[in-house]
């Protein structure tokens, strides 16, 4: 028997809760031995719900009990997670979170701790929701040189694009109705900023390198900025634009990045919409890979929670070797030539000036607004488009850029 | 140091003795301790290979050592391999398999032997080629109630489809390509006839469901009778088609069939074309996952096997427990009412009895066959149909059915 203990009761908490109480008889099966709840660590109460008997306010109830051996970490936040998840792992017990800026922020030193212990730090459900992604990467790809990663990483932001995307609506609209529908928070910056995608990439190259990728050095743009005419010619053009993070790695270096990219119709990450998540990596042996699945949401979330409980209880004496070191790893932004959709408000001689610069380029118009055109462009690296789009502004006065997104893997 | 003894030197074996050569720092990171093949069993000689000081004809040499703990089969067929693993496993030696006829025939067997001695039977390239699938549901998944099964399972297949479908080929001519191309053997009865893939999908229905799940008792269909006119009508339609390995799971039974399907765009299955495999699972909590990669190829399928010789040395003295009962899973064919493309020759009064019997069904024709026509039905189930079409053929002579294929997940 293994008794653990659940911090938080909110959406992943309470999901932990009932998932292991609805599947009590499998999860006995597969961890080798039965799993029960002992304590479920609260701030305020829950009187009707069943996980009142083990709810308890005092998180040295947990802590001091030697019989709870794995905590789940589900309260979110940075401090307090934190310093519940040292506590815990100095006291030898395991512990699974959902919480990627923990994992992002302190990966690498609980995962230390974690060794240090005999125990495990695990956080499958830190990306990519209920997408089996993390324990597959380390069981299957890890001994294989992984050479990129690219993904859709973040349900909120892809849940507003494909409202934009196939509703048609306009970035505002499209957030609303999201926040109504409790796909995205009242604050919506993490998600909309990019940067809940940015911390979940930092976690897998973390994974993928050995080395602690820093967040924070991964160039990181989010989906503000996109209108309704950006979805219109991209269309038009054989794409979906998609919020990616990306990355390639090479020796004790990468380049990553998070940023709207265009995906080409046909692309393994064409058709994830809504909260879904996708992931493609690639490894040298193995060639491509994808994992999809639902990205968020109470209990997919829950059941890789649930998972990581039952390889914590598997390895109750075992650390099972999934490590980063403190080292840091080198990010740069993207140098490679990309092919760029340019979306731009037309001025003086446009025409002449844009065939030019361009030549060939396919061309798109936007019904409603005469003044406006885009065009795809052959791959150039970012200082020959920025040249190039200077050139455009000043010799056809009046013309003003108004997107460049970059295609996805060209 | 592990020692392990690779049986084959084919494309397979080959491949594994490569990718544990090129990757043994990995390797023996991800393992926790060095990985060596010290032998590898063959039947006839490779004199300029690197393998060639390993080399054996004797499998006595190899069943004998006990230092070679871990054997990967990868000679194919059913005879040998059988009796290899039988023998290996009874030493106490893991054995690693990309040999889904062997897992799909002696799996049960094969499995409770190695639980018996303590050893692991291990088979993760025997699905979806390098796609890690077996290890994710057998880590993630298994414990959370697995709904459903719907994949991609046969790469030979798929390229001949997408031959079919993106390059208006038709089955013959994208067969002979597909050989000439050697994605299929000059005996390919066992891809297009879906044969491969319902080997597969009772892998992965025997680990879902626990009890062994006869292939035989599973309701296969081939490719070979698709035609170019299928494809046309499919995609004016807004469908793709594909050889789709499904089932549904309730309680001790299951539902199963091996099928060419319309898939409609948008699908997650949809875009898997050429080699990729991709399987969709459905699970109660998880809700859907999908797992994409290539389904076949040297170095994608190595990949997997290495992945579980990792395993296995890190197991070396543990079973995993993967396991399915003997027990036979009760198999039925589809019953659920589905919708789909029934193409038909036109005769007698053929407008007006179609409209009687389907109204209001949306229709194409096609441009090269004038007499030829395509419709898509409600969902009915098959009794019903057959009823409407035997009544179609009836009442309007000269009308003959030329296909009837459903769509998926209808």
């Amino acid at each position: 028997m293994v008794n653990i203990a659940i911090l938080g009761y909110g959406t992943v908490g309470s999901g932990v809760f009932d998932v292991l109480g609805q599947n009590s008889e499998t999860v006995e099966r597969q961890a080798g031995q039965p799993v029960k709840v002992k304590r479920v660590f609260v701030r305020r109460d829950y009187p009707s719900s069943e996980a009142d008997p083990y709810m308890t306010r005092d998180i040295d109830d947990i802590m001091n009990d030697g019989d709870i051996r794995v905590i789940v970490e589900a309260m979110g936040g940075l401090e307090s997670a934190y310093a519940y998840a040292k506590r815990g792992l100095s006291l030898r017990k395991h512990i699974v979170t959902s919480n990627k800026e923990l994992v992002a922020d302190y990966g690498a030193e609980l995962l230390a701790l974690a060794r240090d212990n005999g125990v495990n730090f695990l956080f499958e459900a830190s990306v990519g929701g209920g997408v089996p992604l993390i324990a597959p990467i380390v069981r299957n790809l890890l001994f294989d040189k992984i050479l990129y990663i690219e993904g859709i990483l973040n349900g909120t932001s892809n849940y507003i694009l494909t409202e934009m995307s196939v509703g048609g609506k306009g970035f505002a609209e499209a957030l609303r109705e999201a926040q109504t529908s409790g796909y995205a928070e009242s604050d919506p910056a993490a998600d909309v900023e990019g940067l809940d995608a940015c911390r979940k990439l930092s976690i897998l190259l973390s994974l993928a390198s050995g080395c602690r990728a820093v967040w924070t050095d991964i160039e990181t743009q989010g989906i503000a900025r996109l209108t309704e005419a950006d979805f219109l010619c991209a269309k038009s053009l054989g794409y979906n634009i998609k919020l990616i993070a990306g990355a390639r790695l090479s020796g004790s270096s990468a380049e990553a990045y998070v940023a709207p990219r265009l995906v080409p119709y046909g692309h393994p990450l064409y058709s994830a919409d809504g909260v879904y998540n996708s992931v493609l990596l690639g490894a040298k042996a193995v060639g491509n890979v994808m994992f999809y699945g639902r990205g968020a949401g109470k209990y997919p979330t829950a059941s890789a929670v649930v998972s990581d409980v039952i390889e914590a209880a598997r390895k109750i004496n075992e650390n099972t070797g999934i490590y980063w070191s403190s080292e840091t790893l080198d990010i740069l932004p993207p140098t490679r030539a990309e092919r760029r959709m340019i979306r731009a408000e037309r001025g003086e001689e446009f025409e002449a000036v844009a065939a030019r610069l361009w030549p060939g380029a396919p061309r798109v118009s936007i019904k409603h607004c005469q003044r406006e055109t885009a065009w795809l462009t052959e791959a150039e690296d970012s200082s020959a488009v920025r040249e190039k789009l200077a050139a455009l502004e000043e010799t056809s006065p009046g013309t003003r850029i108004l997107s460049a997104i970059s295609i996805i893997g060209t």
